[in-house]
């Protein structure tokens, strides 16, 4: 990455941006969406996942090789541990990502009061992780915060993996981007699914009781994170030399 | 690129055709496909989503080799402004898309005349986008304006971003069309999403209403695409020497 | 590609089985499943279309590399016309294709009348291709060959143009199963989708009425591959001198 | 692969974990989630199908390097037999999937008992596998051996033909993902899919019923697994002289 720190600040931005525009936007827009009594349009828990999946997917591949692609604070922390990025890109990194997505919560809440029917956030959830009275099942604290903590400490070993020098070349934003659709399958019933600071601060702003419990998805996917930065170059220590030529198929 | 003009203009009109045949056909066939009281066989936004996706990324592997795979006049002018498309080709790329998607768009209606129960354009939509009445749900004129303005300038900002030099090489169509399905996962009940106009006009000609406000799909799209198309070549400049070998793991 | 004529039928066997028993088998099983008041497990015309898709795409990266990954023969045929198979070849893969299809509609057979409720084939469709009562939305016959005619024609073009030496190396697979995918998003509701003479004989065994229809599902697939295989060298010229170097194109 | 074999080892559990974790774990949480009286969130078998692929692309893109990508006994066993796995890794490698599958449903105990509405294993049938009673439409113990027996068998004919030396570089992992996401789409309905014992066993933990029919789901997955492992080589010899550079990197 020989691009300049501007450069490398505006992709989080935008990639963060997007992320949030596109994962919560869907959510927000569409997941439920019942155009008429025969005509169930609504995209449902399935189109959500898909498009946070994709939204780190698409900006992975057109941003990633201006900053790394991280979009989100828990993965900066974990490639911070790892040896990944250098550390005094960190705190940038992560007010612009957060800056970012906070910006797309701002343009989706203008489009959104702009439908027929009006808007209530209290009403529709705006996306918002929480627990008890916040998660759409009523799972507990206890509960989000272990969900959070394991599936951020998979999507790091996953990101870990598939950027490792060994891993196939090119094909990591796919990986990345549907753990992150897989991630959503699993456990969107349970927090709404956030394995990003920047992600659930974006829209807790617009909602005072999702502020109140942020703390959690502040905690848990840090921590996890964490975890996996420190664990990952320990368990895969990559003990070839620097590959010069590329022999193994590594999906073999 | 080394085709002759005539096989790229023909490259585009197939390849806008098969955007039109392909997305505006799925939402007009097969969205709200109930077929029995325990059957919803219907594909909704989701599919239709995907359609449009998948339209792009199968076009942009068969014939971007061709033409670049635009199939969009706003991916044009971005890609002009950006200094990726030589002038003297833009005007005949975008009489070659609003020709292939018209053509698509009048075997649409040849066909779904056809079906058992009949059609009727009023009642069924025919895939249009509009603003007020002809939104899904109602939004408003400036809703619309504002979303296919900011979706269209990050599409463009992720073709360019995606087939930016430093990008992972054969996988643009994929974050390109991924980055379609995204978009229409975020917005069809905003405006039917278009970020298209030739998308937009190819079913305007079968509606007058929509025909009145097809301007909007004009306006928005191309303002949205230039804007991207003079900024990314400023945020992202590209500092590297010509690579003569891809060192860097780009998806790190 | 070395292999062995018997290697490469096998392979065309195999496929074609893969793609019976995914596509028609999905529709068959799991296209209307509503396991109770509140859970539509159903996968939908979606589904369906996914399994088709993802079925050509998971075969052509196992079995493309032995004998070309066609699995149907309207694709062999076009594949002839284009000078990309030797006429030799065309009547085994033909044979090869037809075998496969027929074993895995058996399967599926066996399989689904072991179902609880039993299982009809006139009552349930055995995911059979018609026209008039035996099209899911009862489209005419003329619309029915128009639209497996053009589809097909796309399709083809489709192929040609991902594996042209031109195109990204590696990725036709994914270019063509995903057109697969979006064919049959477009049409189930209009044939329930061939565009592949292999997979309407493998099923229509089964049913007098099918049987009797099957004709348009010969036609206008090979009508419409035949037509693809004669322009796309004419409009899409390889201007470029062959490249020595990529010999060995899996996918194609 | 110079992985040392507890690098490996850990490589298969982590991966292991993924797959029952996403794929178990969706099912449960996810498949049948009905918000409110016009909002389907669930995923249903499509959502299930696609978590199921989508955990083994993730995880062999990202440990693929590492251990082989197997996370799965029976691919394991047909590795083996075709000669691309080491004896003596066979026993470690099962004992570390079947511990991973285990620890993820574990966990995934642990959290859907936090739900609010507290949750019952006999009612919501914990995504264990089975025939008669506990198959989700009631197919037969003969039906269920023989769907599991014959897509285990093409799933390793999959397994080994994309990652054959023959086949593209580096697309193995979405080739078999989306295999695996193909076998769920055909066959939930009829056993609710293992052609996995570890994936089988590790729910079978919490249910006697399912643990007395568990033998189904060893058997039928390691004949079919055995069998394609044993004919792969015989089939599709490799008459190619050993090929000892690649040059042409296809995702280049």
């Amino acid at each position: 990455m020989s691009s300049s720190m501007t450069s490398r600040l505006l992709a989080e931005l935008i990639g963060t941006f997007i992320l949030v525009l596109g994962g919560c936007g869907t959510a927000i827009f569409a997941a439920s969406a019942w155009v008429s009594e025969d005509f169930n349009a609504g995209v449902g828990f399935l189109g959500v996942a898909l498009a946070f999946g994709l939204s780190v997917l698409v900006s992975a591949y057109a941003f990633g090789h201006i900053s790394g692609g991280h979009f989100n604070p828990a993965v900066t922390l974990g490639a911070l541990l790892a040896g990944r990025v250098e550390p005094r890109a960190v705190l940038p990194y992560c007010a612009a990502q957060i800056l970012g997505g906070s910006l797309a919560a701002l343009v989706i809440y203008a489009l959104v009061t702009q439908q027929a029917g009006g808007y209530s956030i209290s009403e529709s959830g705006f996306a918002l992780n929480g627990y008890g009275e916040l998660s759409p099942f009523g799972y507990s604290m206890g509960a989000v915060l272990l969900a959070e903590f394991v599936l951020t400490f998979l999507f790091l070993l996953v990101i870990l993996g598939s950027t490792d020098s060994r891993a196939p070349v090119g094909f990591a934003p796919i990986a990345i981007g549907l753990a992150l659709t897989l991630i959503h399958l699993v456990s969107i019933p349970i927090s709404n699914t956030s394995v990003n600071p920047a992600r659930s601060l974006a829209v807790a702003w617009f909602s005072p009781e999702a502020l109140g419990q942020v703390w959690v998805f502040l905690l848990a996917p840090l921590a996890g994170a964490a975890l996996a930065g420190v664990l990952y170059p320990m368990i895969f220590p990559n003990t070839e030399e620097v590959i010069l030529e590329r022999e193994d198929d590594p999906a073999q």
